[in-house]
């Protein structure tokens, strides 16, 4: 099929206004918001519905046209930008935006793949629950993305990721059916689980296009409190006596090291420190519950013991919201001080929590032998083991250097993640950034599964190619 | 590949004491303990280890003889029993016991797929944490029949599905390979989803030898009440003030109706009802915590308030433990109380919580005008939305009345199930007792899905043949 008939007959399946083939108009789907990955594209086309997307995907079924599907575009690893061919079509879900049903009988929210998340958790406060998904890309990622790339976010130590959060999907399969698994089931063993198939597979099987959510009763506020730490370890243990004491109280345990703190004090007005002395660890913790009663007292006194058992030396428990929000917006600013004071080499990687001091003792080793001027950004979500541990490099860094740089040092981090039996890619996913890694890290038979079930559900390899696989 | 030369392979492989060939040894292995299915086999083979069950299934694969996949036998729909052929291997994981590590700091727990439940359960109390996969076979299932099954139980409103409780897997696959995904990481976006799609799978797509399970931290106690009302809406109306008053301490919610208490304390001795008055249907709940203070308050208040709104119309709140006990005797007795009063035409279903009410209306309609005679027994975790709700038939019922009353039960009830966009089998699996029916519930399109995930990964299909799919 000639590219004129095929977007023509595009064109005749969602209507004009429905593909943008101006290069200029077509810049904010082609690009990344990191500004890392760039390509081309045949044409950007926007579909309405999932009766749309499935006579767009019988089209590229038959013309055999790769697509590169995309939500908010907000990806961290290339997932959702076409290469330099410009012969793969996008296939965005921005248009496809309708929450169907909120059912707070049965805790569920139905919505089309293309309604943003902030939307989403909007829609159960207004019926008086609460939807936990939650990242620093909420105003404008899509749900079928958080699917498509099984975010993780802040609130998986209590609720998980975003694959415990759904309970049905609907599915354009790369030869354009439609597989409506819908369902807002809690139990349901009727053989093969589908549903976590499509999720996290980043665009390579099919086209997510609606979902079935889970809702959670709305907790009735939260106390947070600040620690400080000499070790690593400490904190750990702290996580694990606050699990003991709390429960499912405990809804967030977020680490950060001195030189994280530091920076965002350093680069971020009005960001000071909670304690009046340094340690080389922090810990923020969040209790959050449908009651109130006694929560701030809870933490308080476990919080007291362990400074008496001498774990950890020093900590302030936020008195009210406002004092909450300044604890939260100093975990929050790492990510921009990063990028004010340097580049950042990324690893967000994830590990047992019984390693993590070990593991952090030793990749602070490698970094200091290799790259001694080097300053280590480490902080992360440690309640799920899942750390960010990133390595500054100066922002006038010539770029052959820092590619060579990163290279070098995701290998050496890579290499060690992996001898813990730890993960690459712990909630930012495979995408083009990590994609020849993981060949690297994965052994020969997980990558033969992974590929026979590539081939039976994408027999032609349409659908995101250079993607993941 | 002659039978002799087959079996002095598996031989070879396993020792002598892991082969059964004497059909009077067999017959564990070949019946199911309903009494339900039956079969034959050319041998039972025990493996010790992962090595064996590899060396097996390579000699399996080389002379493409089916295997049978069994764990402790204690399977609700026959997809642990041979055919009758004589032609299947059955391979038993009851000699695969060791539990590997326990690690309270990561809260997982590393185990051999033979190991049994309760053990499970008793290696995470012995560190203090909990293991919450609970159900009548505890004693004798093994996990990874638990996994291959994705039980559910009476825990899964508060901690999910045996899905949702697993972090790592190893399966050797149908030729032999071994997949290691023994991994105990809460975070880990590299690729498909490939341990979801094995949990849940019957057997059908390889051979679950070990698993990485989630612990938990041990609640301090818990707290029970029982409460009559007199329609089903109330009881789910009162469900979801419970999950807004309590939020995750609500850990179990049960329902059955007053034909199924009535069936308990009539049969059973030593059962009585804990209210003076008999209601339409009950509910047994459960709050528990890792903290208790104010628990039972919290629960006595909720309830009041619920009575002093006309919601329910009576209740008992336990004053202690052995309270809790014998309201949860009750729940437990239907079973047996069913089996004495007669034979149960039964179905394992799940609706949508907002659903339950209507559907049971209507259901009961059903059974009323085409079975007038048959006392419904209907009884289930309601708070998950699922339903056991069964029929009983006299014992005395010939077998080929009994067979066609269930089957056009079953018809009816399962129709009304689709149409309620429920599940046909909740919990139980579908193994042999659902494999027709599930062509009739599943689109073509999702049995597509399946049927192409089952031939990549097990192409010569030896993997349980003749049960799911």
């Amino acid at each position: 099929m000639k590219q004129k008939e095929f977007t023509s007959r595009l064109i005749h399946v969602v209507g004009e206004e429905g593909v943008i083939l101006n290069p200029a108009e077509q810049e904010f789907y082609v690009n990344d918001w990191l500004g890392k990955a760039h390509g081309r594209t045949v044409a950007v086309v926007r579909p309405r519905n999932t009766a749309e997307v499935s006579a767009v995907m019988r089209l590229c079924h038959q013309s055999q046209t790769p697509v590169v599907p995309q939500g908010g575009n907000t990806g961290m690893s290339g997932g959702a930008t076409p290469d330099m061919s410009g012969a793969q079509v996008v296939l965005s879900l921005n248009r496809m935006k309708r929450i169907h049903e909120v059912d707070p009988v049965n805790n569920t929210l139905t919505a089309d793949a293309g309604v943003i998340l902030a939307e989403i958790q909007q829609a159960a406060r207004a019926v008086d629950r609460y939807f936990p998904l939650s990242l620093g890309a909420e105003g404008s990622c899509t749900i079928g993305g958080n699917l498509a790339t099984n975010a993780g976010g802040t609130g998986v130590l209590r609720y998980g990721n975003t694959r415990d959060l759904t309970l049905g999907l609907e599915v354009v399969l790369p030869d354009g059916r439609i597989w409506n698994g819908l369902r807002g089931l809690r139990k349901d063993n009727t053989g093969y689980d589908l549903k976590d198939l499509f999720i996290g597979s980043e665009g390579s099987l099919g086209i997510i296009t609606g979902v079935v959510l889970k809702l959670f009763a709305a907790p009735a506020g939260r106390v947070s409190a600040w620690v400080g730490a000499k070790e690593l370890t400490s904190v750990v243990t702290l996580l694990n006596r606050l699990q003991a004491a709390c429960g499912p109280r405990l809804s967030a345990f977020e680490m950060m090291s001195e030189s994280s703190l530091a920076l965002v004090t350093r680069h971020l007005d009005g960001h000071f420190s909670p304690l009046n002395q340094a340690y080389p660890y922090y810990a923020l913790i969040e209790l959050a519950d449908t009651n109130l009663n006694g929560l701030q007292e809870m933490l308080q006194e476990a919080l007291t013991s362990a400074i008496d058992d001498g774990l950890i030396d020093d900590c302030v428990v936020a008195m009210n919201e406002a004092q909450s929000v300044s604890m939260w917006r100093l975990r929050e600013g790492i990510s921009m001080a990063q990028v004010k004071a340097g580049k950042a080499v990324k690893h967000d990687i994830a590990l047992p929590i019984s390693s993590l001091a070990t593991f952090v003792k030793e990749a602070d080793q490698i970094v200091m032998n290799g790259f001694p001027d080097l300053p280590i950004i480490n902080f992360g979500h440690i309640g799920d083991g899942n750390l960010h541990y990133n390595v500054l490099v100066p922002l006038d860094i010539s770029p052959s250097l820092y590619k060579e740089t990163t290279a070098e040092l995701n290998k050496r981090i890579h290499d060690l993640v992996t001898q813990f039996n730890g993960s690459i890619s712990a909630e930012h996913g495979v995408g083009t950034l990590r994609r020849d890694e993981l060949k690297r890290y994965k052994s020969s038979v997980e990558m033969d599964l992974m590929n026979a079930i590539k081939r039976a559900i994408d027999p032609n390899q349409i659908m995101n190619p250079g993607k993941l696989l």
